[in-house]
């Protein structure tokens, strides 16, 4: 089969690989119908992230239908429609048992196009196929599925759930890429009072209004006194996500945050932040960091399926399998292209 | 009366001051009948807190009897026996609201010996009587209920309820001085495994030994490895108390927590910390700071009148109340004098 | 002044009482600009509620001006535009702290139009003002804000809340009153998948749809299986609310909701449920009841300020304060007029 | 082998049947060491449980060696010494993702000597054996260990944990048999500040004393009264935990709660009780239900291990395997025999 494949820093070819196998009973073989590309593949192009060995597989988000499956798998056949989770899970491990998939120690976690090859080819192989493929309701389009294999649930879970954004917040978003933009969207499936969202980009400041956002700001403008001044009390952000990840958009979120309020980190981290205990010891903030658990993926399905969650707008640009190195071209040139995720289909 | 007074940086006078009164209706007068020093007292004598304006009677913490009330104060009267709050509260503030005394934005907050004229004297005025007022239940000695004017709960709401400490759990606390020792006590409620204290100072050590830690280490005893075994599967502490103040004793924090853990920092810090998201980002860690809100006092008093609350040793040195001088002496000396909390008490 | 005052059961006059007056320190005189009339004050009418005596000027809900304040009043000051709560709160007594303001042992709680004079008058005095007036955000309507005075919080606390509506959830509420119907409304905050109600009165399920529910249905339409077949997985609603009051409702209830879900009562009851614990004891089930405590009302002002809570309709007739005997006899007779809530403005 | 078989209503026989074997890829076959009986065991023999088949092995609890495992099991091997949980789990259904493992839809839940064979015998099958065994720590006996299987997980996640037991509360607890005991040895774990058990029995009522029950009461002593006098401000009991599975009880337990307050019944209930609806729909109370999940059962573990957890003394009767009828006669006939635990070992 053809697959998009890692060869060292800079280095990626969409080349002949063998076909995927059943090799544990608990793995199916997922023919991909629908994938997409994340910032993440493009730090593993840079060599961010050297545990990713040349020859692999890269991807971790897919739609697809089942083609085989090992003896040890229960809730899957094949011809089912699934989404592959851009984490994987033992199940059996004490994260695990906590819905902490991210965290597994069982050998899940985040695998797919990292540890093992991932979803950015005709066919992949999922271990723990149980814990790491959801059916697909009927009625759901790969499209709109595909964007709850990673960008969907993070911004859930990591940003709006851990953030604790509740009915009447103000909501503050550092950052309007593909996950900020997924903040605003799942961050009004609680009906904040205000979401405001920050880049330095007006185009993707424009992307935001479109999805939800009350109110758009530079860096340069000021947002520290904007957010007050949008808080009745004058008092800051109840809930900040940061969805950049860089020092100085978490800087930023902390002074955003009110007294009281959370800051969730939702951002790939390279460098650490400068954390200002100095004015924070006594301001009743909490701060979270964490990897997406896709704990909510059923429930994120289910809300799709009802007709709960709008993801319209976030995929901009759409390719056969085949051109995936045309969509890695216009996804990393986003600042031009636009780009925010882009999808690509089996033919 | 007397009073300890501030008079700029590194300037104390145990001198006469005029008695305070009733000046709103909620005021209430109280006799001090026991009071202790607190290290932020060290910190403003430093010159650190420069809010705290030269003449200003020092001291939020005490234990008294009313002597007079003004027109607005229901739940206290005369004659009872009552534990000044380190934090007084409006009660009608959104924060005070949320109980989030410590956050009160009505004019409460942490003002005793810090805005207003505090505890270290023979007679206090209380505003917000009724919000900052408890009425000690009967057979709770003077000594005993004094620490629960900032200490106990201090590290109780922000160290060990913020730290989410369950049972089971293997709490790290990094500090032994008298908020960690009290982190020590109050964790034990929780009933954790484990419990790891980190201090420089064998001597501290041995007194959170006595105070029921199971574990004592001193910073160069690689305590993140010794944490890691100590928990069964290898992965750190649950929970990581910041009871310093330092930034490498935040960071140190840090490395102690597990993913999925909770680092509360109680410190009181001058200088930023440098937070390392790029090991963290990953790791589903939650950071808290904060101010104590004293909302739990009402319940700490419950459960030392029940007998649930063993603060003895904490108080290491007693003096008289015109020993004031040589109690902060004492105090400020801890390294020699082995001080933990000092209590004055009237004659 | 007038006001509307009962007179033993099955008896009530708009009759001329004397002005009220600041009695307390804490107390408000407050011009009533429009009230409304609730089921509650129907059951007073029916002699339901006994401790409730003769002479006493009845309603809970209001919106108003403030006339004069007691010396010992803060937060708001003669002029100030007010929603009056149906909880008034002492602030200080153990469930205030904790924001159970409707569990006031203080001598607050339900007081208004039941154990001191009420809002169906000209002019009410409002004990404790502080904590139980709220200022009117600018752009606030008085027939939008007089909602939030009982049957807004209501619903939200003790249904939404309580029932731990959220995302994706499926949502059954027994009964389409005017209790029931906010229940629409405020689930709706959540984002839930689906929202059933179900009601004897189909012009009522009519308003439901109108409001926002996905599924309406009579009690004779079998609603347990119909719920379970609006979950995907065929095992009941997340969350049950009971907006209606009789043992019937609430045992429909247990029927509906799911092993692990939660039933909310709203209703008011008079007589006692069976309790079907020979099937609900394996599970799971959580089952609250609860008066409203009103700590949502600032969040929910703020949210009708911003825009976030669209009440539009609930309000089905309205009046001169000078027709009460009118509106009474529109409201008690709601199978015949539609009556949802009737409000009358000060002319 | 030998095992204790059910033959229909009153008719149980230590007899030989045909050793289990690993029948699906994921089951172990674990040779008891130790094993108890419960009281549902006592319930099937009345033939209470319908759905349980003639020539049914009984019994749901015990430790042992694994003997032999299936394709499919990852985390335990022949040799180690595990705890059978009284619940086996998919590990891949909704309920078991959020760790309701008892609420299993995929062919686990309570199943042991139930709907498959169970425990009291010389060897069991386990099902899902990587979801539903536990490794034993080093250093853990036997006999405290099958306490965990499910007496002790039973009174800590339904009784303790879903009563909201927190530090500094008053906790009643109606029913002193083995359940009710072992609520009293969870509660503590959080430090409240006082226990009150309730039995009409006086010497389950001296157990409980030894256990750490502060107060204990027979139902003819007014308990209503006397824990309302306990609590300090005269309104019952903050969490009340019903271990007893009659109408009485747990109506008992809704008098017992004071506004606010939790009710978590841990009894198997044969008939329903009424629900005073018409008192407690005012009171903010929350009553809950279930079957245990044994979630916690791996903390547990961890706390046996670290000396937390002091089970002594509920074991009151010791046998050998081949003593199984003895055993079930001195366990049937508590009232004369005293008997709360009894545990049959491998000779």
């Amino acid at each position: 089969m053809k697959a998009l494949t890692y060869h060292g820093t800079g280095r990626r070819s969409w080349e002949d690989v063998p076909d995927p196998a059943v090799v544990d009973a608990e793995d199916a073989v997922v023919r991909v119908d629908a994938v997409t590309i994340c910032g993440t593949d493009l730090h593993i192009l840079k060599g961010d992230v050297p545990e990713v060995e040349p020859g692999r597989v890269l991807g971790h988000e897919a739609v697809g239908t089942v083609l085989e499956v090992g003896a040890g798998v229960r809730t899957v056949r094949p011809g089912d429609r699934v989404l592959v989770s851009c984490i994987s899970a033992c199940g059996r491990c004490r994260y695990c048992r906590a819905a902490a998939y991210g965290q597994c120690t069982g050998g899940g976690g985040w695998i797919l196009g990292h540890r093992v090859d991932g979803t950015q080819a005709e066919m992949v192989r999922i271990p723990f196929a149980d814990m790491s493929l959801h059916k697909l309701p009927a009625g759901v389009s790969d499209e709109a599925a595909v964007l709850l294999a990673d960008i969907l649930p993070t911004s859930y879970e990591v940003g709006v759930r851990n953030g604790n954004v509740g009915p009447g917040d103000t909501v503050a978003i550092v950052g309007a890429g593909p996950i900020g933009l997924a903040a605003v969207i799942t961050a009004r499936l609680y009906t904040p009072a205000s979401i405001v969202v920050i880049d330095p980009d007006t185009g993707r400041l424009d992307a935001a209004k479109r999805f939800g956002a009350d109110v758009t700001l530079t860096p340069d403008q000021a947002p520290e006194e904007a957010v007050r001044a949008l808080t009745g009390d004058g008092f800051g952000a109840h809930a900040v996500i940061e969805a950049v990840g860089v020092p100085e958009a978490f800087e930023m979120c902390t002074r955003l945050v009110r007294p009281g309020g959370h800051v969730a980190n939702v951002g790939v981290h390279g460098r650490p932040a400068t954390l200002h205990l100095e004015d924070l010891w006594i301001r009743n903030v909490t701060i979270t960091t964490g990897l997406v658990d896709t704990s909510s993926t059923p429930r994120l399905l289910d809300m799709l399926a009802a007709g709960r969650l709008d993801t319209a707008g976030l995929v901009t640009h759409r390719f056969g399998l085949d051109e995936m190195q045309d969509a890695y071209d216009v996804f990393s040139r986003a600042g031009e292209t636009g780009a925010l995720k882009v999808v690509l289909f089996r033919g």
